[in-house]
This record gives C-alpha cells, sequence and structure tokens, in this order.
C-alpha cells in the first residue's frame, strides 16, 4: 500500500532491458551515439514536430530550471501557479538558473492558472517601467500539482494570453502522459498545437529511473540550451544510458499505457474514496493522485498497517476525535495494482484484509 | 581499439546486476533508502572518515561545481592548473555554482600545480585589499588532466600552502581510484590525511552509468551543500539508482580492481609505445591516459582501421610527411584488453593483425 | 505645486556648502578621507551604537540589495510586504544581490506587515525540507510605501518573531527620518533595541544628491559588505563627496529638521483633504505621503494648472464623471511651503489662487 | 606632491557652479530632466554618433561590467590584457554582472593587448564546442593601465580580429580624454570608427565627483542595458547631480582642456624623471601616468617629505642600498601644478625645495 509518490516506483523490465542492451562495447559520449538519434527521432513523431529539438536531463527540477532561463531573462518574471512545482518544491532552481528572476504566483482552482488572473498579473507587470521587473514567462503544470488536467482548449486559452503579451509559454510536463492519456487527446495538441513553446517530458515519475526530455519546439535556442545544460552539470558523459531508457519509454506507447494503469488505479482508489462514510474529494481525480478526506480512525488504520502516503498539507497531526476528516495526497504510478488499492479502502473503512506487496509486470 | 576516452566504456556486470536488484518493490525517494545508507558506510570505512559526508551527483561538472561553490564565496578565486578540467571543460560551471567566483591559473609539470607558483599566486591575490578578488579553494585534480599522479607527499605540499593562506582544498578525483592505485596508498592517504577538504570521488569514467561522490571530510557545510545540489537540480528523486551503483562500485573493492587494470592497460600502451621507432611520450604515464607522439603514418594507419583517440591538442591534421611525429591522447578503461593494446601498437609500427572487439567480463 | 515625489526636490544649502568645502585639495579615495570618519562617528553617536559599522552608498537600491545579500542566502527568501519597495520597484536588484533568493508577499495594513501573517509564513516555509526556499531574513520599511509608520513597538513585535525563528531584520528607511520624527522616538529605540540588524538610512528622498547609509549594527558581516559593495560597483573612489553630504545631513540634526519639515506640510495636505467635500484618506498621514481620493473633477483643475502627482494606482484615467473620486499619490519634501500646499487644496477644491513655486531655505 | 592617483584630485569650479545651479527648484527623477537631454545631445556630437544611447552611472566599475554584460553572456569570456582594470581591480565586478562569465587574460606591451596573442585565444576558445566557454567580448583600456595609449590605427587592428570573430568591442575609457588628447585624433576615430561598439567614458578621474557615461554606439541593447542598471542599483532618483556635472564637463571641451593639463604634467614628470642619475622609464609616458624606477634613497626623500605616491608593484619595501632602483607609479590630474612636479624631481635628486600645496583653478 505505498502511496507516498510515483517517484518511489521501480521501473519496468522493458527499462531494464534497454539498459542492459545499451551496455555492449564503447559508445561515443555526450548525445553522439545511436539511441539519443532514435531518441530525438522517437519525439519528434510523437509530437508531430519534425523540427523540434529535444535533450535529456535527469531531473525534472533540472528540465524545468534550464527551460526557463531560456525562456526569461534574469530582469524579468515567470507567471506560475501558487502552488507549482517552480515554486513549491525546487528551493529556488529557477531563480538560480535564469540569474534571479522572479516568480508571480497566481490563484486557480486546482492548480490551474486562471485565466483572467494571468490577464491581471501580466497587465500589471511593468507599469512602472525600468523599475520594477518584466514579463517573462508562463509556466503551467499539465498534469497540475493538485491532480486535475489541463483540456488543450484551456492550454491554449492561457497561451492566448501569454501570446498577446508577447510571453513563451512551459509546460512542466511532469506527469504529461498521464495528462495526455486522461485528456484522450494527442502529444501535439497539448502542446505546441496549443501554443506550449518548451515542454519538461517527464520520464521518471512514470518509470524511468531519472529520465526527462526538454522538447524546444522552436529551435531557435537550442545551442543556448546545450550552453546552459553542460553549465549545470546536466550533460551526462555515458549518455547512452539515459537515451536507452527514455528510448524504451517511448517504444510501441510504453509511456501512454504505463500513465494508462496509474490513472485508472488512482480513478479506482478516488471512487473508492468517494463512496466512504464521512469522506470527501478535495479536487477531481483526473490523472494519478487523489486528494481526500476521511475520518481520523481511518488514518490511524493505514497507519498503523503500514500504508505510505502524506497527509496534505503535511503537517496536521493524527491526534484527535476519530470522526473528525483529515486531508491526504494519494499517488498511483504504473504499478499500483487493485488488489493494493481494494486493501487500502477496506482497511481505512475498517476492514483487515491482508495486502499484496508484490510488483506485477506491467502490460501483462 | 578504443582509446577516446574512459567515458566511452560500458558498466561492469557487478553494477547492471545491482540496477536489477534495486528495482524490486518501492523506495523511499531522495536518498532515504537503504543503498543510500549503505554507500554512506562504505565511504566512510573506505576513507576511515566516520564523520564525513557523502553525497551522490550524476556527473563530474556537478560535483566539482557544487564543491567548489561551498568553498569559494561569490568574491573570491580558485587556484587551479592552467589546464584543469574545471577551467577547460565545464563551460563555466564553477563560475556558475559560485555565483561569478574566479579562477585563477596556474603552470606546473604534467598538469600538477607547481607549489612555487601557487604560493606566489596566493600571495599576489588580494594585494588590492577590496579592489580584487579574494583568496578563495585550491582545486587539483588527481590523476591529473595529463595522466599523472600526485603522491600523497605533494598533495600535502599543496594543502600545506593552502592551510597557511587559511584555504580548503578540493580535489577533482573523477580519475581518484587510478591515481590511489598508482601511488600505492590508501584513499585517507591520499586526501584528508593529506588536507583535502572534499573529494569528488569519480565512478563514471571507472565504470558507473553516472555516478559521483563528493565526499565533504569537514561536514559543517554539508546542509549548504545539499542545498546547493537541490537548488542546482542535482537531487534525485528515484535516488536507489545512483545509490545502488555506487554501492556495487566499493563494494569487494571493485572500485580499485577496475583502475588497476586501466592502468595496467596503459601501461602496456605506453611502454610498447616508447619502444616503438619514432615515438615520444609527452608525460609519465603513472594512470590509465597516455599523451604520446609518434610518425603521422602511424596514425593514418590507426585511423584508417577504426581506431578511436583524440590528437593533442585536437586542432592538428593528419596532412603532411609521415614521418613528422604527432600527439595524441589514449585512454584506457576497465575493460581495455591487453589484445586490443597490442594489436594498436603493431597497427601503428606498421602490422596489420585483426583486433578483437568483444568487451570481456572484469575481475575474471 | 509638486507632490510626485520627495526624489524631485533640490537639496538644502548646508549640502551644497559641504560639497564646496570638501572640494579643496586632495583627498585619499574609497572611504579613506576625514569626513568619511565624521560619518562614521555621527551615526554611531545618533543611534548610540558605537559598534556599528557604517557604509555609503548613492541609491536606496543599490542600499537595500546590498544589505540583504549579507542577510539571505541565495537558497532562502526574505519575508516583505507585498508592496515593499525592494518587491516592487527596484527591478529584482534583491534577487541580483543575493543570487536568486525569493521574496514571500506579505499581507498586512498600511503597507506594515501583518505579524500574524509573517508567522505563519515563517512556519510554513522550509517545511520541505531540501526542496523548498529556506528562512532568510525579514524586511520591513519604516516609512511605510503607504505613507505609515511602524512604531518603535510594532518594529519590535516583528523582529520577536524573525528573532524566534532566527532570522535577521532588515529596515528599509529611505524615509527613516520621517518615521523617527513621526514616531517621536530615538533613531536606537526605532532600529537595534527594537531587533533590526542592518538599517538602510535614506538620505536622498530627504534632501541628498544621491546619498545612502547602511548601518550594520552587528558588524560581523562588514567585511563581507564591503566585498559585496566593491563588486557591485557602488564604492566610489571620490568618496568625500559622499561623505560630505551625509556629514552635513546629521549635522545639528539638520536630516531630522527636513523631515520635520515635510511631515508637517504632508499633515496640512492631509487635514485639509480630509475635509474637502466627497474626499477621503486611503491611510493614516503618518509621515510625508498623503494617500487620498477625491472627485475626478478636483483631479482635472489640478492637472490643468500643472500641479503634479501620480494617480495611484497609476493606470486609472480622468475620464469620466466628475464627481466619482479618484485616488492619489501626493508627497512633501523638505521643501514644500506651507503656501504651495494650501493653493493646491484651493484648487481641488474648485479655486484660482495662484501658486507659488520658489523654494524657500530650510531652517530658516 | 600628490601623485598616487587622478581620484584624489578636486573637482574644477565649472562643476561645482553646473551643481549649484541645477540645484534649483523640482525636477523629474531618473533621467527625465533637462540637464540629461543636454549631455545626450552632447555626446551625440562630441562622437558624431546621433545614433548612440548614453547613460550615466557613478562608478567605473559599473559602467565596466554593465557594459560587458550586455555584450557577453554568462557561459562566455571577455578577453581584457592581463593587468585590465576590469580584471585587477574591480572585485569581480564583471563576473558578477554578467552572471559567471569568464575573463580570458592576454599579454601586450604597456598594457595593451598584443593582436596575434588576441587572435590566437579567440582561435583556441570553443574548440571543444559545448564544454568549455564560448567566445563573449574584446575589452581594451584606453589609455591603458600602464599609462600608454592606443592609436585608433591599433584600436581598429583589435578591432578587425574580434569583428571577424562575431564579437563586440567594448573600450574602458577611465581615461579616455587622456587617450583623446595624447592620440591628437576625434573621439570619433578612437571609437565606433576604429570598431569600438561600447564606450565606458570616463569623467571622475579627470575632474568629477563621481560621473562616467556608457556610450551604446549601438542602441539595440540600450533597453537591457537601462534594466541592468536598475536592477544593479545604479539609476539615480535625483539624476540632475550627475547629468549637471557630465554636461559641464562635455561644454566648452572642458574635458579635453583638463585631460591635456594632466597629459602636460606627467610629460613634464616623466622628462624630469628619465633625465635624473640611475631613473629610468618603465613604459611610455603617454597620458598621465608616469611608470619609473629610481634609487631607493631618492624614495626616502620623497616618503619623508609627505610624497604621495606608490611603488609599483606595492608590495616593496624602501630597506636596503639607497642607490638600488625602486619602481613606482606617479599620476598627475588637471590640478597638477608645475611647481608641484619641478620640486618633487628636485627632492628626489637631492634637493630640499619647499613645496606649494594650493590647487590652483583650472583653465585660467
Amino acid at each position: 500500500m505505498h502511496f507516498a509518490s510515483d517517484n518511489t516506483s521501480p521501473v519496468p523490465p522493458q527499462v531494464l532491458e534497454a539498459l542492459i542492451e545499451a551496455n555492449h562495447g564503447y559508445a561515443m559520449p555526450y548525445g553522439n551515439d545511436v539511441a539519443t538519434s532514435e531518441v530525438r527521432d522517437a519525439v519528434r513523431a510523437a509530437f508531430e514536430a519534425p523540427e523540434a529539438e529535444v535533450y535529456l536531463v535527469a531531473t525534472g527540477t533540472a528540465a524545468n530550471a534550464l527551460a526557463l532561463a531560456c525562456l526569461c531573462p534574469p530582469w524579468a518574471t515567470v507567471y506560475c501557479h501558487r502552488t507549482a512545482h517552480v515554486e513549491e518544491d525546487e528551493c529556488g532552481a529557477p531563480e538560480f538558473y535564469t540569474g534571479g528572476a522572479k516568480l508571480t504566483l497566481l490563484g486557480g482552482e486546482h492548480a490551474k492558472i486562471d485565466p483572467g488572473e494571468l490577464e491581471r498579473a501580466i497587465g500589471f507587470t511593468a507599469r512602472a517601467g525600468v523599475h520594477n521587473v518584466q514579463r517573462g514567462a508562463v509556466s503551467i503544470t499539465n498534469a497540475t500539482e493538485a491532480g486535475a488536467v489541463y483540456t488543450p482548449e484551456e492550454v491554449a486559452a492561457i497561451s492566448r494570453i501569454a501570446r498577446d503579451a508577447g510571453l513563451p509559454v512551459h509546460m512542466d510536463g511532469a506527469r504529461f502522459a498521464n495528462a495526455v492519456v486522461s485528456a484522450g487527446c494527442k502529444p501535439a495538441e497539448m502542446t505546441w498545437k496549443a501554443g506550449v513553446d518548451v515542454l519538461s517530458l517527464g520520464g521518471t515519475k512514470n518509470g524511468l529511473m531519472g529520465v526527462e526530455a526538454v522538447i524546444l519546439f522552436d529551435p531557435s535556442r537550442a545551442w543556448e540550451f546545450e550552453l546552459r545544460r553542460k553549465r549545470g552539470g546536466h550533460l551526462f558523459s555515458k549518455h547512452r544510458y539515459l537515451s536507452a531508457q527514455m528510448a524504451a519509454y517511448l517504444r510501441d506507447d510504453l509511456w501512454l499505457k504505463m500513465a494508462s494503469r496509474a490513472n485508472a488505479a488512482a480513478a479506482r482508489l478516488s471512487a473508492g474514496l468517494a463512496a466512504l462514510p464521512g469522506a470527501t474529494l478535495l479536487f477531481p481525480t483526473e490523472a494519478n493522485a487523489v486528494f481526500a478526506a476521511w475520518p481520523r480512525e481511518g488514518h490511524r488504520r493505514a497507519q498503523k498497517e503500514g500504508a505510505q502516503y502524506y497527509l496534505w498539507p503535511m503537517d496536521q497531526g493524527l491526534e484527535g476525535p476519530g470522526d473528525v476528516p483529515l486531508s491526504a495526497r494519494l499517488v498511483c504510478s504504473w504499478c499500483t495494482m487493485d488488489e493494493e488499492v481494494d486493501a487500502f479502502l477496506a482497511l481505512i473503512d475498517g476492514g483487515t484484509e491482508s495486502v499484496p506487496t508484490q510488483v506485477p509486470p506491467p502490460n501483462s
């Protein structure tokens, strides 16, 4: 019963096999290997973007911060949601990589930027001319930090506002596959066709060891990106081991299949929770994360049995009357089993079922 | 016949097996897993340094730049050799991570800092008080970029000068195992016992996919290091995959055994080259890299057969009289076979032997 | 009728005379002159702080940004009011000088930080450990950007919260003299006795050409400050011309006398506005700035006669029904005359009095 | 007998008078005043550059660092002389403002960059592609730090090399007036006509309190410069006091007249020193600084009488045999009198003449 985060999961057998295969003989370093070419081609095909440039890094924070540094000068601001990963979970990496840009924090339901609020904030910025920071870029996360999904139309609405102000759009796609699968659209429709300039395409949370792709749909800043990546210490010499994973991930739609499984598990969990007495959902469950509240006694039972998840916000305590609800975040991954979900639901509902622990092979 | 760099080699089976084993079930992220504890313990044991703090990153540039950022404030300078990796091969990563510190470039044979020159340079710095940059840190590379090795006594001589000026010492140990094996000393003797404060302990060039350890012998700046690592995008969520590799690397002295094999291959290559008519060594071969010059016709034969290595400096050409020597860098790795070396030597000497291509298992 | 800002005023004759006197003969550069010593002594005496270190720079932005850079590391955040000068009017200078720290924006009446909100924000920061930015420093502005004044007790309340979290306190005192005079307290009571660690003591808005003092009540970071100042290009070679102005400013309480005059003018203006039909004050007038709203027709009359001031916020327009109120900011300075105030009040009230334009000598 | 530096001199009466005149009434801040327009027009006329953009700052370090930040990205290098002010005397300000660019240090006689060495260094940079820093900009100082002057042809030779590599050229003109007067050319011939893109035009060393102009002959980066200036804390609110000084400086060729006087004094001093027994010139005296060596006993006599100058390098001592020469730097300014020079020469030659101390009015 592990719902702490999708970054606690193992990788699927396809990824291990790809690493084993990539390990034969010598390979030229720094991305001059065949697997890297394969990745580039696969991304261009998957996104219907033959001109796009594609770069791999090992963490989502690196992907986001490097992307934003190419889009936003030091004296400008990045418009993002108040709870965006770039604001809350990267220890100031965007500020570091941009050379001291600001983040302008916006509201909006389910961690989606409210378009009206974005428009007003852009209008407000730089009214004092040289005295305050300038308009830099817009960054949205899809799927969002609250487990919701922007539709392509919603992305396009944000992009239009950005475009009207001459601003580029970055998408933090740490859970991009979950979003695309949820929206039932094509990758291109969710990105460049909806006005996104740069995508951080997550691999890690959805089944790789630590590989993210940065996709520059407009390749004009590609060389700058390469220099910033190297300078940030994010250019791998034995690059084939990143590329091999990403190639396996994209092959035969593995990335989409894994995201589907994670989303399905979350949907099952969400439906189960919603049906429990005293439980409520905090946000709609549109991807692989469930935010819900249920009575304290259910939490106590779950934690006693070793269920792993975070109370949300984290600084709450379990003490207090058993029937008062407490909120929590539960994240499913490609390897979350239905039995695990059902056992967890039974547990917080008062059940005593035993819980399976084996991780199944994916796609079997 | 692949001598381009040690970063073109595959990883040994032990490392693949460690990854496969690490892939079972869920693991807490960001270094809160058992493999990371094992690495910490193993490093402390190998270096006889029970207080040391140990952090993993994926590239040598990240290791060096993060280490220097903790040692040198923005308004100071890092003393290093003119040909140091931190100066020549990191696209300014130390300047980026320190917030704009300088590098003061020093001479010295075989890419080892000349102690007298270091002493004079330190004496010169900050003579103008607030008007110029201040003394920051000393950084040495061992084994050096020229394939030489500082002995523990030579390291201590550098450290004494640094210590007298109140400066910390960083060692870029991208090829640290090769240096230790070459010097026949213990890791502790080459580092903290000789006055080194922070070591970038290389794993990648010596057989991992992309793992380096930063060892802070003085743990007082550990928390700052952790924040800088996260902010630089170098904290891995699925940290177990870094730790598992490093743990395998340190287990049963695998790292030292692999470095021994690489050094032995280089020694064989170096001896063979020295014996060729018209060939000369540029530097003593003390680790796993050979710098030598031999007649152009030998280069032509080698390159025609697909031998991989870099002319050194890189911007020379093969055209010209066949008997004029050209210099080159040849790097051996844990998987360089004697047969490969011999075939290469025969080739540039005019032979026509066929060359084996299979990579052998290590330690067999 | 010039109420645009206190930075549009001339300097008083004492300052010009001090410059003329300072211009005799040679003087050692970079603060090694007698005037600089006099300033140091005068500040220490005025603030009853014999250990304080005192440095001069030419702009308030430099003073604030350098001060914050000494108090807040790159991976931390500065807590300040949502409308603080460091957030709204410095084009990201704090982010630049700190190396990419954040500013956490807080609410509170009259541009004073709400203590409860500060406490909650500090409590919230760094809950995710290494994943988000850390607690850095607290910065308050006194007098505030809304023309209000923190009492020493209110400053102490903020400082206590900061101190409990181990955070230093910076005060942006661009209008510090106006605040001290308004509160009727001693400079020491408003600063270090109330827990302030570093004060940016404004001279420019209150009558100098461009001189601000940074006062480090705790001198332990003095050398770092000097290096950051030099590196920022803010160390003057002909330093005597800064020092002579600041010395004249502090001599015979000139700074306090000038602030008193500005405050008195603002009080007269505020009282007059409050008495006008259809006019309201937006904030209490406690220093030298008045924020008020009055009918559009009054604005039209004023602007037609060339009265200088900013609508607040700036992006409003004069078009529309004449009886609808519009808000504005009116700033008085040491040389605002009662006649000017009265003429302005008469004008917006429908009068047609002619307006004097000559600037009177101060303290006469 | 004050030869320590030209930054120890007072300002001429014209500058004081300009300040007094500028002090009448209110003036719009931040450069929106009439004096700033006058300066812009005067610079454009003096440099025959009607499109140039002109910005004022208060220190040479700010002028240089801001200019270089607009010309050189963080991942590139500035080619400059080993003894350039930007390298030796700015505490890393260029590194700070560029966001961590490098400085590549070159040799050349009299602190002038050797063109061949520049060409080789540019050729060498970026040979390793993404792995090392890229080519950024070229910066030369005129007059140089050794008191020599580049002719327009020499500037053009440097610029041609830069242009061929696509690099912009910056000129540190802290003593630009001295250089122009010495070369007997027009300002345009020494700058944009010789390929200079940005000039830091010094005012401070040549008679202002602290004013430098940055002239962008190509105005395309003007807005970026304005933002960087503000963000660096170098935009003055009471800007008229900078502008008034610079306007007076440029009016009626005052700047050139003052530089002529300083150069003439240095020439007199240089000729006198060259004629002394045991004395030698270290560099040709082409501007207002004299570098010479003479016997220790002469130094002792001079220093006993309170003569002010720096031994060069600074860390030499006076102890030792009296007839052994010691080298020194002697800088003349607009107010150095012939009597002062003669008295100094007599003193080190063994004389005992009394020395005048009064500063004469300029241009009388």
